[in-house]
């Protein structure tokens, strides 16, 4: 599915709070919030930069997700999410054009749902569909 | 220095030609163009999505820095650009706060210019400035 823009990029850290104050202090910016999701054992600091959300994150607990990503690649980019009209749809068109996915169902954040696809599918990247009010 | 807006993301593959394809199908979209730069070792596809452009590439002669960076990280997500109002002293500036930086002085790239942090002074992520008419 034709994505609208760009939602958001995810950058993965060891230490956000020594991170996020490296980031403010080159880019003259503060987040714009920081969130804890529970589900994904992170913490994110979310910084509005134009249209797009950069989002810096670390490892809550230090067997999720993003701290495997760490031990694989390193810190760094590791996310990009396409803002799409409808992510249940993008989801079911992108399964039925054969592309790996990490979820069978969207899943819900605030007004939006978003949904994974598996990074052998993309060329090593994680790409992510979110749809959802602006 | 504080950016306007974020110019462009990349993503380093092994094969541009199987990537651009792969995306195409999945996001319904294609390149506004490919451009090769003979400096930098590597051939690209610039897709428009929202204000941002997204890239593709892949290096052209197996030595460069994009090859290395897929043998350390693999493929993926490689390089964040921030669009400034002036590269010079965004430079300058970052130097003077003590960020590591590739560049000693900024390169032209039509009618703009960009220089590189180094990504140790930047959480393993290569941060690039951009200036330039949009």
């Amino acid at each position: 599915m034709k994505p609208e823009r760009i939602d958001h990029i995810c950058m993965v850290v060891k230490k956000l709070d020594e991170a996020v104050e490296n980031y403010n202090r080159l880019l003259e910016l503060e987040p714009e919030e920081f969130y804890v999701n529970e589900d994904e054992k992170l913490r994110v600091a979310r910084y509005k930069i134009g249209e797009v959300y950069f989002e810096i994150m670390e490892d809550t607990t230090g067997d999720g997700d993003v701290a495997r990503s760490i031990e694989k690649r390193g810190e760094g980019l590791f996310l990009i999410s396409f803002k799409v009209p409808n992510t249940e749809e993008a989801l079911e068109k992108a399964k039925r054009k054969g592309y790996r996915t990490i979820d069978e169902k969207p899943r819900p954040w605030r007004n939006s749902q978003y949904a994974f696809l598996h990074p052998s599918s993309t060329n090593g990247t994680l790409v992510e569909f979110i749809d959802g009010p602006d």
